[in-house]
């Protein structure tokens, strides 16, 4: 695997380190959402809710041929490309394993939301061919609907679970900092490219105020506090 | 939904009931493979292989999706139809559990392939609609090479895995033969459909000839015993 070795003055998302870790790191995401939907799929009280966990399932599966494919495209390994970022997504996914449809059905809009937003940020700094790639496989059509649904359906028959609920979604957002913090401390390359596409610290605070806000949307639409 | 009543002379291929049960039968089959898949993928030794079985779970699901919304286009909830073949085939998922990523490989091509020729058989005597739409999701393309690659590497690094997968395999086949009795004895129309299908004993005989026959060839094609 090519290390990330940006020449002085380019910006090191012109390194393939970086395109490499990305790639590398979200193939893995989609992969691991991949089997953790189909794993929680089982936890849907109804077949027709469990089609639909599932087919969330075969999306993200899809999106991680895609990014596999372009790895071997640019004559990566897929494996190797992911490997140094398995721990850090499994151990996101055992922190936040659901116990209950509900906490499966909000984290996969939750959860995976607030990845794909950052993943989108970061997308708007590496090259055009990725940056398309990263945002043709972020777009989440179809899974706020069913999540609204299931989850207001929730709330009205028992309304106590809403409290529940945002706890859920606050640990949600805690584990995925946590370890996204984990992999920045760990990859020089991703590092380089997050500091350098936000410009500065007030570009790193804007961002992180903008994945909030999104967050803060998405919490209001299933009508939890954020 | 419609209950299997042919008028006289008619077969009950025509039934809406018997295409149905055989669609619901099938939509169930292609739903618990891709949980049952995405399950086994966690066996996978290296992430290679994990992504191969995933690509399958996915490719099923897909398979899934058709069956489901052709049922919808006949007018028939898909959980009704699909719900009186859980019990059977999670029953034969549970007696078939793969404990080692090779059984779990043998099972995809082995088991699935034995399904599938069950399936096709029975799609030369519904309408054409239905027919095609069975063939068309029951390919099983790609899938002969990585098993057969997976299971000779195993053999060539230590040959007395072939004994035991060779028992697994008949396994396979004893409780698929079991399960199909169970939902055969259980519903009328699907037992109407397969006899007049085969047209008489020796017809039945035939079929069960080639779909044997089928299932020697895969297991020969692994390097195994039948």
């Amino acid at each position: 695997m090519p290390t990330a070795v940006p020449s002085q003055g380019s910006p090191a998302a012109d390194s393939p380190g970086a395109v490499v870790d990305l790639l590398g790191a979200l193939a893995y995401a989609e992969l691991s959402a991949f089997d953790h939907l189909a794993d929680d799929a089982g936890l849907a009280p109804t077949l027709g809710g469990r089609a639909e966990m599932s087919s969330m399932a075969a999306v993200e599966f899809g999106h991680f041929r895609r990014l596999a494919d372009r790895l071997v495209e640019l004559g990566v390994d897929p494996e190797a490309a992911m490997t140094p970022f398995v721990a850090a997504l499994e151990t996101y996914h055992s922190l936040t394993k659901p116990s209950t449809w509900l906490e499966s059905v909000v984290k996969a809009y939750v959860g995976d939301g607030l990845a794909a937003d950052f993943y989108r940020e970061v997308a708007n700094f590496v090259d055009d061919a990725t940056g398309s790639l990263i945002r043709e496989v972020m777009t989440e059509a179809g899974r706020a609907e069913f999540a609204v649904a299931e989850v207001a359906r929730a709330i009205e028959e028992q309304p106590a679970v809403a409290g529940r609920l945002a706890l859920w979604g606050r640990r949600l957002v805690g584990e995925a900092i946590s370890q996204t913090q984990h992999v920045l401390a760990d990859r020089d390359s991703l590092t380089r490219l997050f500091v350098e596409a936000a410009g500065d610290l007030s570009g790193v605070a804007s961002m992180i105020t903008r994945i909030t806000d999104r967050h803060g949307e998405r919490m209001q639409a299933l009508g939890l506090d954020s």
